[in-house]
């Protein structure tokens, strides 16, 4: 199956924002078997768009199409692929009762240009929109080469997820039923380079049995598995291949499918009916705010402070003036009785805590921008080291946010988290 | 001049790797005033590079090509345009050299496939590249509406960002130099929606004098507008369309240009030597978090409580347990005993806090998941409303954060954010 994506806003030809929708699409089309055969960016004008469309019909047994699906004078898709498809537009009258529903719960009243989000191609089937007030639509176009499957969904890359992942992607397998299959497993790691996780798992999977794929959304590296073989096979080379990676990987895996590191950790915590207090300087909230985003996280954490200031350091954390003066706020000293003085303040099993310079100012030659300080305090053990690491403040703040939260897997898997977190550029 | 931005190479096309280059490129390029038509996407195979660059002709005065230029087996860019464009394949003896020496200079023998890199097709103009082996090139290719510019150069992005500024955009400028130009202004909003929005600014600015586009990146909305004049003329233009706009957009716009609703507020309280201490609970962090984002905020933020727990908000923020037992944790009541008691805490010119229900769990009948409470407390004064917000964990955390930032923002301008956040699905 022949597939062309093609994303559609002038934010995207004017270089305001990067194309993160066709990389998504492309990235979950390869894991189901389709070739991603081109992708195509246009502007939101309805001669570009057309272009586009009739470009891809050419080409494409599948398109995918993201955005201009909203209610202003700009979004443009659905009239524009009615016309190039020969179809009236037609008023979907559920969709747009649903609308009027949406403004009427927050007692607004609905400007008139959002009922243009109720029209769709005749013949089209609707993609519901759970987060949005745009739903998507999927149309069959006839094409010189015999057809062409159309899906169009909006440009808000949370609600296309979404939509992809519970209604497309499932529609997709019933079309393919039969046909080889591509069933791909991944694995999210931390703690090693792109380039060292190739050599550690290189051979692990002969090509003949799944190819390996690499993907770096940093600060973590996910690794997926794909193979292909006819449906009665596919499961078991699928779980044959990802056993030899998960051997190979140890303790770089922090977790597989699409799970994410404060996941992982709350899971581990959960389970221990452990909890946790942090306390933050450089990293600001990020560890709180990533440890809050796991739903059911209220179980397991406790609080939060961000002691943005040596005053703060010392009258809630209770960080001894001595140590500041001595060692200064970014210092393993310092991170050790912030860890501390969190756990003492708020009776947690564990105390995290991160201090460090983030930039761009505040750098001195003996503690560069990218100096950062870990600690973690437990029952019976305070632990702590200085790392040294690089980019601007916010790729800092979210690289001390992941170490630390690594900190925290590794010890409640019981190792010396000091020792693990190995960190490569 | 109307350009194509042509990408090649299978990691995008498997969603391996986000194609950074072509929004680089839409970027400069706009920035000069050249109109970017379509991006195209294709991965390493012969016939889909020869598809690209034959669909670009037909649309383009300048198509700019990145990757595939360097020596193994598939990198077919160079072979591909030599022949779509009807020409020989000659060898640049210089560039020979160059290479030669290259690898003389660090004591290696060359392996012969990288002679393929001084392989230029015949009438090209050779494009140094000082920082790799593979230098890009330019070539005047004649097409059915004329002739097309057409520059190639490397996919690795510091090789093509340099060769593009110190060779293509001063080439480009001389070949555009008196022709109109396009420049654009953009406003940030929130607390109106986009269908709001579009009414709001309808009629503002002609679209002889300029084309108004929005983007949703919500919780914000932006509107800019682009103007296409002559190069005397557009700045004058600009600003009037700017003006027009400003003036219907009133409060609901925060920042013009790329700022961030944290950083207008940081500048508000930089500015006013102001400082705050946030109280966080539904949002965990997240406040603290976009507060420290911006480069400078130790100035201005002097601590962030996260009280997870009620016990949390007693002892440390100094909540009683009356208030709490009698109005419950998400209420008003409590909302603004925590921005009293934070300020009071660390001393804070502002106190913020934020208590809510972001779900999934734990939503009752009289209050609903997304039922969160918003509280300022500041000399004299404590405000607080409580909102019925929608949506996912995070996207509660999300729009809770953004309302309370503007309440930051509404209360520097002295104006009463109880009554000015009115937020619109």
């Amino acid at each position: 199956m022949r597939a062309v994506v093609i994303s559609t806003g002038d934010e995207l030809t004017t270089g305001r924002t990067v194309d993160t929708n066709a990389n998504y699409l492309a990235d979950q089309l390869v894991g189901v078997g389709v070739d991603v055969v081109s992708m195509l960016v246009v502007g939101d004008y309805p001669e570009r768009i057309a272009w586009a469309w009739r470009t891809a019909l050419e080409q494409a047994d599948l398109i995918i199409c993201t955005g201009g699906l909203g209610p202003t004078a700009d979004d443009l898709t659905t009239e524009t692929v009615a016309r190039v498809a020969g179809r009236e537009l037609v008023m979907d009258t559920a969709v747009a009762d649903r609308i009027r529903q949406m403004f009427a719960a927050i007692g607004r009243i609905m400007p008139e240009n959002n009922l243009k989000q109720a029209l769709f191609p005749s013949g089209a089937i609707i993609v519901p929109n759970a987060l949005g007030t745009a739903p998507g639509f999927r149309l069959e176009i006839a094409t010189a080469h015999g057809s062409c499957h159309c899906v169009v969904l909006p440009g808000v890359p949370r609600e296309m997820k979404a939509m992809l992942a519970e209604q497309v992607l499932p529609w997709l397998g019933e079309l393919r039923r039969g046909s080889d299959e591509y069933r791909s497993h991944t694995f999210q790691t931390f703690g090693i380079s792109e380039s060292a996780l190739d050599e550690l798992v290189a051979g692990a999977v002969d090509a003949a049995d799944g190819r390996v794929a690499f993907r770096a959304a940093f600060p973590q590296i996910s690794l997926r598995v794909t193979v292909h073989a006819p449906p009665r096979d596919v499961e078991a080379r699928l779980t044959a291949a990802a056993a030899k990676l998960r051997e190979r990987l140890g303790g770089y895996c922090y977790g597989e499918g699409n799970t994410t590191m404060e996941a992982a950790v709350g899971e581990l915590l959960a389970r221990s009916g452990a909890t946790i207090a942090v306390a933050e300087s450089c990293t600001g909230g990020l560890i709180g705010h990533r440890l809050t985003d796991v739903p059911g996280s209220s179980a397991y954490v406790l609080a939060d402070v961000v002691a943005y200031t040596n005053a703060v350091k010392q009258s809630v954390l209770g960080v001894p003036a001595a140590t500041l003066e001595q060692h200064g706020a970014v210092s393993c000293e310092v991170a050790e009785e912030m860890a501390r003085g969190v756990r003492r303040l708020v009776g947690s099993t564990i105390g995290l805590a991160t201090t460090g310079i983030a930039g761009p100012d505040g750098g001195t030659p003996e503690k560069p921008v990218g100096t950062v300080c870990v600690a973690l305090d437990s029952a019976g053990a305070t632990r702590s080291r200085r790392y040294q690491l690089w980019g601007t403040r916010d790729w800092v703040k979210l690289l001390t946010s992941q170490i630390a939260l690594d900190w925290v897997r590794r010890t409640q898997l019981g190792e010396d988290p000091t020792e693990s977190a190995i960190l490569k550029r």
